[in-house]
């Protein structure tokens, strides 16, 4: 039988270890298990990396633990915009969204982007519109304010922050992108990625998680990467294509080349962060230089692991 | 005496050779070869790459034959909406903006992202606010909609598309992009590019052009890129930093690096379109696979050029 795997992130740059408590461990790995489970039975049904990462993503973002759709942290304007990306490693198909507000799953966005457009990438009020003429559904703002699991977690960071006051401020928060790869039975790859960028972000910022070849890669030949951290080094650096062209052109496996990016290139620029791959051959790899990266692996050879810190 | 070069595009995709007329390929060389003798200059003084290619674009963005700046075709909705981005090959900065009405010179509002925020790419209103607070000049819908000699321009190419029904609808406008790479005395290496994007453009679509890694990348290490095309496969190609990406980790050449991407890997995805660069070295490439490309290259060891068609 093949092998066939999948891999999720909920963003690197977590809650310190020493201040998680035991309720909030459990309620990020249990997520991180489900949305991990939901993909991987597209997986096990013989469906394809495209729709494994899309459903883990998707299973991400309504849960509001996460900086993605409904978890998505406010921008300095007093709503939330989302981006998100996801390419197809056997087409090399892609679509993006930045920018968009009330969307409920933007995973599904970038999808319909990708599929149903003649484009890769649009934004703002007119990818509204493109979300509209497609029927994508969207949430009153309501939505993405009221969950009171939210609000508590929040009021605790906030509180341990306030104890530790040189921390960055709302460390969690602003790396917290989520994100999915995987290869199916098929030996096709494809990733996503979706965040609801950095608190108080001005300016309409767009981080590098829309981007294609920056957060967000797929290539049958190479890799499928969805990356999460600081975003502007992580555009700089070309960063998830880097991967891409270290296995095509220097020979490297996905995990040296991931590790080569992540430990080498990207503490040059000062980056923090990490990301997840797959390779065609059904090869996993999750790699980060933060102190954690909320992540889970799993495949059908008995792979089947969910973690938060450095083991 | 250190080698220096400058290289401008003014968007691939021309008017076919048969069609043009003497006064439209005299005009289109003239201000080729002014704003080739703009960026110059500023090498000539001892400036950077990152300002010649600045100035080179501000000229070409500052006329209306090119789609980019004051010449920028129209949206879907009735305006303009452009985009620029640039890139410091000595430091890896960069600065983008996307769907930005109403600004003078994009590429002027980029350099500024690159070089007083703390993002790499802003959009839409966002990025507005953020270049009236930093003093962009701004131009009323007039300046980008008055020219005489615009409107002359494209009731010449509306008459000749007429009568050869079978050619892509306003196949000169849609490639239109402009762009500039640089290598100064000091070695450091740069290039920008700016954009109105593509006529009827809908849904807030986003090009390659203000992409870092796809339109636009630039490294001291490699290479100084600025591409125009076909948006979309651009960025699924993630075109500029592929050809970094040859150079560093195949030892490829500029020359060899960028034709193995416009010639063998572009057409994989039916890109039309072309690229200028540069290297540390002052080396420099202008390639395409489309019938012509609006450029011209400069150094100091008396290399002169301005062209449209293959030679």
């Amino acid at each position: 039988m093949a092998k066939f795997t999948i891999a999720i992130h909920g963003g690197a740059g977590t809650i310190l270890k020493k201040e998680i408590t035991p309720e909030q461990e459990k309620a990020y790995t249990t997520a991180l298990g489900q949305a991990l489970a939901d993909g991987f039975a597209i997986l096990e049904k013989g469906g394809t990396a495209v729709d494994a990462v899309r459903t883990a993503v998707v299973s991400l973002e309504n849960i509001d633990l996460f900086n993605a759709g409904k978890g998505s942290v406010f921008a300095n304007e007093g709503s939330q915009e989302m981006d998100a990306a996801i390419m197809d490693g056997q087409t090399l198909k892609a679509g993006a969204v930045a920018a968009v507000k009330n969307i409920r799953n933007p995973i599904e966005l970038a999808y319909t982007v990708m599929t149903q457009s003649d484009h890769v990438f649009l934004n703002g009020r007119g990818a509204e519109e493109f979300a509209r003429q497609n029927a994508i559904p969207f949430e009153p703002d309501e939505y993405f304010f009221t969950s009171l699991r939210y609000e508590q977690l929040k009021q605790a960071q906030e509180k341990g922050e306030m104890m530790l006051d040189h921390r960055p401020l709302n460390h969690d928060k602003k790396f917290g992108t989520v994100g999915a790869v995987a290869c199916d039975a098929s030996g096709n790859i494809a990733a996503a990625t979706s965040t609801g960028g950095m608190t108080n972000k001005k300016f309409g910022r767009i981080g590098d998680s829309p981007l294609i070849g920056c957060g967000t890669y797929a290539n049958n030949k190479t890799c499928a990467i969805s990356c999460t951290g600081h975003g502007e080094p992580f555009i700089r650096a070309v960063t998830a294509y880097d991967v891409s062209c270290l296995m095509e052109y220097k020979n490297l496996s996905l995990q040296d080349a991931m590790r080569f990016v992540v430990h080498d290139k990207l503490p040059q620029l000062d980056a923090e962060g990490g990301m997840i791959g797959v390779d065609a051959q059904g090869h996993a790899a999750l790699v980060f230089n933060s102190e954690g990266m909320y992540r889970g692996v799993k495949n059908n050879k008995g792979l089947h692991e969910v973690s938060i810190y450095k083991s």
